[in-house]
């Protein structure tokens, strides 16, 4: 039996003033439960926009742990070691470490119970804690947007917006390991030429700002970089003009794609790209496709792991926030949330368990 | 040897000014060639925005008809007479009526030679004159959208903008008869009751406007009409505004397809429509996919032909300009068409020669 104290939210709104801590008693696991210690945990945007109560995926709300009122825990992404075991468990031993197989099982907690098939194993030191509790979702979506969209080949090109987002450098990586070429659109900044070297570093073919990329004097230097290759997909994490800019650039039979983001209204298309030029526009969201098919998920994670241990994926820069494990008040544990809620730095904020 | 009057442009630009008449002998068909006499051929707007350069689909110019400048004949429909065949025609004889099986023909002209494989033959008088000039593009059109691009079922729904246009009714006259209820929207207008009626009396299950579509107090009334039903595929011909009213009704999984219209500027889509409900953005154009699947063409023409012959798809309402073949100058000749270009009334123009 152990204790946890786990980041929970009760109503739908700012996730400044709803999260609270909650603890808890977990009995030992029986059958095929595994008992899990946190090791490590990110909070995403899409972690903040779910309490909010404006993302689509939702865990369930339930007075399971005790609460007065129906709450759930927080938390989609995180890295996790076994510390005992049921008597039926197969796969795992304690010691082993995972990621969860969905998101929604509430990872912003000290620990957790749950089925031995809900998680991943993954072998210790693999790859780095950031790696880890970032293979899931934002590993996932970069493989499976570059191979099970459509089949583009080494010499084709993709176009995406959103390059400097985690996504954005996986493809990036991912892309230059399968000899497809990229055509990254950023916003443009005062260190532009600093984020474009960075971009040129991890692999990145050429890198545009936004205001080029929805210029028509500079489609003809895209023309010529592209000169005899099809520009295959289109990725777009960003909507309005941008979008469009993406979608303008796909070749005649691509496909174009939408993944997860919501940050310039709607995506407008011109008809042209639709009719005469047959570019099919879909959606595309890893927590849909993980339901769907399950042993991809695995598979696609698996994949993304080992490109991130063999370097292909480099590591990512995360701010660090610890949670020590042994002498923690509730207080000191919900201001580590709300610190990293607020904290003016880009970089992603990773609650690491000591 | 017959000498033929043909409609023919030389330069992209306005069809009125364009358009001028050639006249030129035509040698008697040899090996698999048949002599055709035109019976009718329709004036559509998408053959006046070819003329106009406008349209990515055009046919060929050059001088192969004895003009000085490389030119080419307009129009892409019509119904045909075969007045001669080759010795090594095999499907085709003397007296039977056929349809062009591609566009790009140029069918505005007494009378053309072709190759017997370039022919769809249709019983004589098996449709009127004016559905077996309208059945290869728009009798093709709508029995693809609804057939080809999503498994739609009965009880299942599918909702369209453009409801009035030609395609519009016969998607509901075609959804009618495989038990699928439809959604039709069309622009608000002084008589609107008597368009609905209209519409109603081809099969619409539901009649709509355009200001109600996208209206969001008027979801409601929508989601009380299909209510446990699945709109499956949405039609979009117009683009704008319109378009996102039909693609935000559209159901999770469903298919939102736009064909070959440019009216409203780009499609809009909602990103949560990609995202999180996996709703696919096509285009469809007729003229590409008979290219692609030209079995596929002939086997769709010949099931609407059967549909217009049982009176699942009823007559079109032509306005018939007729053209005497005996005693005809090519000023008379010129003038039908320059007429029917600006005839102000609203019905499809055919011209019909005798």
């Amino acid at each position: 039996m152990v204790t946890s104290r786990a980041i929970i939210y009760s109503n739908y709104g700012d996730p400044l003033s709803e999260i609270k801590v909650h603890q808890y008693t977990i009995s030992d696991p029986v059958d095929d439960e595994v008992l899990l210690q946190s090791v490590a945990a990110p909070i995403n945007p899409s972690d903040l926009i779910q309490i909010a109560g404006i993302y689509p995926s939702r865990p369930p709300m339930d007075t399971s742990l005790g609460t007065k009122e129906p709450s759930a825990v927080a938390g989609n992404e995180g890295l996790f070691k076994i510390i005992k075991v049921g008597s039926k468990v197969k796969d795992f031993k304690i010691g082993d470490w995972c990621i969860p197989l969905h998101v929604n099982t509430g990872t912003w907690r000290t620990y957790s119970k749950t089925a031995e098939d809900q998680l991943i194993k993954i072998p210790k030191n693999y790859v780095s804690m950031a790696q880890a509790t970032t293979v899931s979702v934002n590993g996932c979506t970069a493989l499976q947007l570059l191979t099970t969209l459509t089949d583009v080949k080494p010499g084709e090109w993709v176009i995406q917006n959103g390059s400097n987002s985690v996504v954005g450098k996986f493809v990036i990586q991912i892309a230059k390991k399968m000899g497809i070429k990229t055509l990254n659109v950023v916003r443009n900044r005062p260190n532009i030429e600093e984020l474009k070297k960075k971009l040129y570093d991890l692999g990145a073919t050429k890198v545009i700002t936004e205001d080029e990329n929805t210029s028509p004097e500079f489609e003809s230097t895209i023309k010529e970089w592209t000169k005899g290759s099809i520009i295959k997909l289109g990725l777009n994490c960003i909507g309005g003009d941008s979008a469009t800019g993406v979608v303008s650039k796909v070749s005649p039979e691509g496909v174009f794609v939408t993944y997860g983001a919501m940050i310039l209204g709607p995506v407008k298309i011109p008809i042209h790209k639709l009719t005469f030029e047959n570019v099919k526009c879909v959606g595309y969201w890893v927590t849909e496709n993980a339901k769907k098919d399950i042993n991809g998920k695995i598979k696609s994670v698996h994949e993304a792991l080992k490109l991130m241990h063999d370097g292909v994926i480099g590591d990512i820069d995360v701010e660090e926030k610890v949670v020590h494990l042994d002498n923690l008040t509730d207080e000191e544990f919900l201001q580590i949330y709300k610190n990293a809620f607020t904290d003016s730095k880009k970089l992603k904020q990773l609650v690491v368990y000591k």
